[in-house]
């Protein structure tokens, strides 16, 4: 069943004062979409004029709106409240515990206090689980992995040989960790293949996309610091390294031996060359290509990629283009007929 | 073993007439790659040609070629009835049928009439499946699914919990849905994680493609419409809404909050960014990117995007652009001569 | 336990000479992370300073450094050299022999001599495996498909019905083969599904990357030539042909019926529109979309593309375009003046 709570036991999560009736809390959801047993908030004042047609139970609200709401908590920063109330009815994805007899372990393998495994999940020779993680239904960790305390792999999630995981990592489905990087090179007798030695290492409380792809080093590792978020569907190559808190958007793709720096901030669709050097707090656009190093905190856009307000005036100007020929050849007109008259003149 | 139909019983099947021999069709391909037991079909005239050197055993023409071709079936469309027709040859996928005894099912949820459950299917707690479900390996059903009738998830497809899917549904390998959304904001006091507590629903007649991700909701639900189709490895961010009867092509990405109105179509490796609105009957060119609202029955292409019309006086101008910069130049160079020769008249 | 050799036995593996002290070495890297019981390498002279300060328990050399180090291999390659000892060293991926009674093998599937069945997979009627093929967890294998020998389907991969595999085919997890092409058509009557009753047929030594989709043809089949290498995320739609000796990196979408030649390269996230032809040998810049035919030889890149010398300039100009603007308004200026300069004498 869903969670439930009183108006005012969320004020006293919170710490906050409430008002109104003390009614029962089924859920969260914006001004606009709550039902009568929902919290909603106000914290952009555009939205003001929703309190009055709201069918919210109850409103989180800022102190100078209390008088607007009847039941309501006041709180100084309505939307950081709400956010907090999100973690409050957040449910525990899953419905299994303890490790069934259904999974594949293998003997060789050493699995942490507390640990939920799932049927039909597989643990390799040699792999160590660290306490309290949860392998979901149809997780591959192969052999040497090591995991550590309270990881979730949610279903369908493969790391391949080798692959480290600090702790409180959280995988969405069909992320695969440690596949082999692309090391092929054409050479005269044909695409040679360069095997791939390496491992991945995945840092403490990093969350990783559904379907995301890290691929194993050629040597050495492929990396990924501590509190980075990466959504679905990236692509991180081989021996590339990344910093701490950095967030990289969904469809990114990051070629070969490149080093992203700490707290950079990648959007989506983004592609990343090899070998480059993105610095620490760099800011890349959507659908940027990036060609060359990029110094510490740069904001860029474009493909290939422009400083933000150089980028700014080029989106502006690029559909003005096709008049902007016009404008030339109109000139190339003029200055031929004003070289005439002059020529005439002589 | 394939299917096999008679010339005359594929003629009935269409009702249309035939003529010729009433040979056994074993199969369907073109003109060019038909072999003697294949049908094959004439809809573009510029293929006429073909009909003299095609091997194929009879071909589906429109009334005024049916004197070129000996064994065949008169249509006046000839591409549509040769669509029926594959229709007619298409083999369900699959080779399982029943509830298998080694499909994990928790014994909280529900499955209707007639479904079939592979080996190494999850079916969490309080799932509700739908009559006539066909649950593949590999799948996973979270806990409080709801799946309508004749539902298809091949196998690897996860729904992680509360997903809600329609009648009709089928889900190509890969697909996940109700992963967490990307909900991360920067702090001063480092990345917070703003809990994921919507949901994915999905209508009837939906159809998504391999190793797509659509994630769950902040609040409420990300949905997409009635008979809506979506391609390969797309991401759809929290809280999208697509509408109804809209093509998704792959590796378009739709950042949050975003609407997609009803029978738009947007080409391969779009990206949309976030809280944008883009209404009905748009149609959005390949590699754009999107970062503005767009009017209905719009044409647009480009990043950023432009008008139809002018993105492609843009493109035939782009590799001119290099040029453009010498006759700027040369005129910079006259209209000095210009000016010293009218500052020497003075 | 991980592999080790002495210094003697590498060289002769090599079949080159050796100096300096018979070490064990254990593992691999470059000179910058080398420990002490790694052999490192020296193919770049700008690296050459590395070999003062390496910790690298030895080093492969080419004859004119040997005098510099103490315990080396010498080669006239070493890049290559250490390639190939990178193939010495690397281990193969897995845990498991035999075929396991918990994987799910339909009785008409034929399975070859000296095949590894994980549990978990899945293998339907009528298919065909070939000998030594191993068949990781979680994968499943349509009816009717077919393998040749020595291939390797890692975690989870798919591939549905008549799916046909060539020898010594290396697939990294998640891969999906045969889903559906995305056979939909906009109708007077709403959106109609055309069945994709066609296949997929990769030919020999092809590797494909993680969570890469290849749709099965709507007619015939959607073919990969020998030794193609495909990368991660990568988009290959129904009756795409691919030849031989082609690489295709990650993110890469190629849209239905589109020919791509021999020995092309495809860079990171390219696009490529349907019913293209692009010929042997060319090579396409990363992001660059491709919407025209492209002729032998070629290096294209940008979207749309351009010969790669007009988009090298392209690139540089592109940030200039803003001053462009300027450059012109203010000609137009000074033009103008010179028109009422000369109007005025007249």
């Amino acid at each position: 069943m869903a969670k439930q709570f009183t108006l005012a036991q969320i004020a006293d999560f919170l710490g906050e004062t409430w008002q109104g009736e003390d009614l029962t809390i089924t859920g969260l959801n914006t001004l606009e979409e709550a039902a009568g047993s929902d919290l909603s908030f106000l914290a952009n004042p555009k939205y003001i004029k929703q309190i009055a047609t709201t069918k919210a139970g109850a409103i989180i609200v800022s102190p100078n709106h209390a008088g607007e709401v009847k039941n309501a908590i006041i709180s100084a920063n309505p939307y950081f409240a709400f956010a907090r109330c999100m973690g409050l009815f957040a449910e525990k994805e899953g419905f299994f515990q303890g490790i069934s007899d259904q999974a594949f372990i293998d003997p060789s393998a050493s699995i942490g206090e507390n640990c939920t495994i799932y049927p039909f999940a597989v643990i390799g020779a040699n792999a160590k689980i660290g306490d309290g993680c949860t392998i979901f239904p149809g997780v591959y960790i192969g052999e040497f992995c090591e995991l550590g305390e309270n990881c979730t792999l949610t279903p369908n999630c493969v790391l391949m040989s080798h692959t480290h995981l600090g702790d409180n990592c959280y995988l969405q489905p069909g992320v695969v960790l440690g596949g082999e990087g692309f090391g092929f090179v054409r050479t005269d007798f044909g695409i040679q293949k360069i095997p791939q030695i390496g491992h991945v290492h995945i840092a403490d409380n990093v969350e990783i996309g559904a379907n995301t792809t890290i691929d194993r080093a050629a040597l050495a590792k492929t990396s990924v610091g501590k509190r980075t978020c990466i959504d679905n569907l990236v692509q991180i190559g081989h021996n590339v390294q990344i910093g701490e808190e950095t967030l990289v958007i969904s469809q990114v793709g990051i070629a070969g031996s490149t080093k992203v720096g700490n707290k950079c901030t990648l959007a989506g669709q983004v592609g990343l060359s090899g070998h480059l050097t993105i610095h620490d707090n760099v800011t890349i656009g959507p659908q940027a290509g990036v060609t060359k190093d990029i110094p510490e905190n740069s904001v860029v856009s474009g493909s290939p990629t422009m400083d933000y307000s150089t980028y700014m005036r080029h989106c502006i100007l690029q559909p003005k283009i096709p008049d902007l020929f016009k404008r030339v050849s109109a000139l190339e007109k003029q200055i031929e007929k004003l070289e005439q008259e002059l020529d005439s003149k002589k």
